[in-house]
């Protein structure tokens, strides 16, 4: 079961990103297509076209394959629910992430589950998952558009997250809508942004010592 | 500048991965692919093999965009430099990680540049960024292992990693070798692991409430 256009999706650029963003060396164009649009149409995802999400996110990697992540979700077509987790985004994020058709909070355990000692590295694990959950998405067409925007204590005792994990994030997911629809303030953001030169994020030998002649 | 054999490696499971993982739902091979071997061959990268993964990297989402990950980086032509990444290490991955071709220490700053506020998903973002570097190096048949087990403190006062950052993980980066010439506790472990059941990880509407007929 491939998805359509799946393979130009992964091994071309869109014309959006092509327009407005340049990779220093060639690498796999479905990183460079993901972007977080903030447009969304309101459908709804049925299953077949939302738990891949997660499947990909599932196979992430983590110190000691521990997989402490965990992803509680609300779907618009339980809509009592869906207003719920809408309640829990700061204003300007329910402005547009009211149009998405899931709404999910990241969470990870804080420690291991075999011998309760504290993982190091559980978050820096459920942002790996994160990551592929949204390129998964991209390949599909989908928006995957993460968020601190929103209320963190609120969010950990409203869905009864335990005192052993850590709320991380929120992602809005959807089928794209077109940007006109968007209210002005976050219209004009509606496009792929850019990134720092490698050069200020790459360093040998000891921190902030730069590599001659690196973009 | 494509990489050799690069679409089968994104739109096909290798064979190593295909016997020994299964995903429930179609999502991109490559994600699949992406295992942590600890074989490798100890030669060294060439500048135009090794830089694009951290371009990959630099394209990862961060909230506000803010970038706050950074890599440093020991590289084996540089072999003082690259011995003193290896002695950060326990001796459990030094035995197989001294065959890398670089090894990566990486950090996140705490705090927002532009503020000085503290960042609540710095840690969650710079996992995502190490996700993006991963699949890279899966897509160009490298392996990118990513580390737990090395001494926290002594990379930061080493390599001068400042207070406003945290320290994540480190990464062996290399050449796929022959697996026949690893010690025998880490050979028995060079394959592909599993993952535990959609169910266990995805919840909706709180925290451990179970979606039915979940794989």
């Amino acid at each position: 079961m491939q998805a359509a256009g799946d393979n130009e999706k992964v091994l071309a650029l869109t014309g959006e990103v092509g327009a407005r963003r340049k990779a220093n060396y060639d690498i796999l164009p479905l990183l460079l297509n993901r972007w977080s649009p903030r447009a969304m149409t309101a459908e709804p995802l049925g299953d077949e076209e939302l738990f891949p999400l997660f499947e990909a996110a599932r196979w992430a990697p983590s110190s000691y394959n521990a997989q402490l992540w965990r992803f509680i979700i609300a779907r618009r077509q339980n809509r009592e629910l869906f207003d719920k987790f809408v309640g829990l985004l700061v204003p300007a994020n329910q402005v547009w992430a009211k149009d998405a058709a899931v709404l999910v909070v990241v969470v990870s355990r804080k420690f291991f589950e075999h011998n309760d000692k504290p993982s190091v590295t559980h978050t820096f694990d459920a942002g790996a998952a994160w990551e592929n959950l949204a390129l998964e998405a991209t390949r599909r067409g989908l928006v995957a558009h993460g968020m601190q925007g929103f209320d963190y204590e609120r969010a950990r005792t409203e869905l009864g997250v335990p005192e052993a994990f850590e709320v991380h994030a929120m992602i809005a997911i959807g089928k794209r809508g077109i940007k006109e629809k968007l209210p002005e303030k976050v219209r004009v953001m509606e496009e792929p942004n850019g990134r720092r030169p490698l050069r200020e994020i790459l360093f040998e030998g000891a921190f902030g010592q730069q590599i001659p002649h690196l973009p």
